[in-house]
């Protein structure tokens, strides 16, 4: 790429350099879900027609949109912007969850949707913030954890397909 | 392999044709659960230990073998040795489930797990098999659907991450 615009594209570069430094300077963080945002309220935190008591919990905003392309969900995001680590230095605060735990204080929301990853670090902290939402009465689910569709048995991990036996769900006929 | 076994090892070559033939005369079909067994009835379903009112039906023996490795799972299975596709002619007898209907009618099975694949032939199967199961009575379950352990959310294709937003659970504080 770089011998490209060198070799064919210098217009283009200059363009490429002042998007890129336009993008740095305006992009800032939605001050009420933490997600990258141009304005000081995202566009989904300021649109009225979303749920306000529903709240889904992600790790970064590539879940946000990852989230509003496959399903129907039309309540509030909050992004993390990562996930707890302690040995990076990583604790509650630097995930904002004071701003969270103040939007828990004012009341108000009625479900904690948890969409971390499912990784060891994710587990830990969905775990984390559903203790802090059981303090204030707020009932909290999980993602589903299974096999994914159009997957086969035989080539899913242990892991998993333990997660997935144990999690079976009742057929309504 | 061929060049190897020819130029090397005759004698090992010997003794691989006399086990396939071996293998082919021996191995059939247990009569009960229809999986790969070189006895009339298979080891697990002679065992009296497991649950005989808890029957897990799967695809293939394969599948089986992911089961027991990877599950506490302590009931039967039951082979299909495949899924439902009539434009390929099978149908509901060549997957055995005359015989399966027959272990319905006899009484005692209090749950069937159906853990058949989850793609489009696999969920058809599942149906058909939960209709049948309902016509006698029996509840049946399926394994959950959602994000493989270990896995992001980014990376998933949407089918499954709709599928495991609906399907989330509540988490008990």
């Amino acid at each position: 790429m770089a011998f490209h615009i060198l070799e064919r594209d210098r217009e283009g570069a200059l363009k490429l350099s002042r998007a890129l430094s336009d993008a740095v300077e305006r992009i800032g963080h939605c001050k009420v879900c933490r997600t990258l945002s141009e304005d000081e309220v995202c566009s989904l935190c300021a649109d009225s027609r979303r749920e306000q008591s529903l709240i889904c919990i992600v790790e970064t905003p590539a879940d946000v949109l990852a989230i509003e392309q496959a399903t129907d969900f039309n309540g509030n995001f909050f992004v993390l912007m990562g996930h707890l680590s302690p040995l990076d230095g990583i604790g509650p605060t630097e995930l904002g969850l004071d701003l969270f735990e103040e939007r828990l204080k004012q009341g108000g929301v009625t479900e904690i949707i948890l969409a971390t990853n499912p990784t060891v670090e994710g587990e830990t902290t969905a775990h984390y913030i559903s203790q802090m939402a059981d303090e204030y009465g707020v009932p909290a689910s999980r993602l589903a954890h299974g096999i994914p569709l159009g997957g086969e048995l035989e080539y899913v991990d242990s892991g998993t397909l333990a997660h997935a036996f144990s999690g079976r769900q009742k057929i309504k006929p």
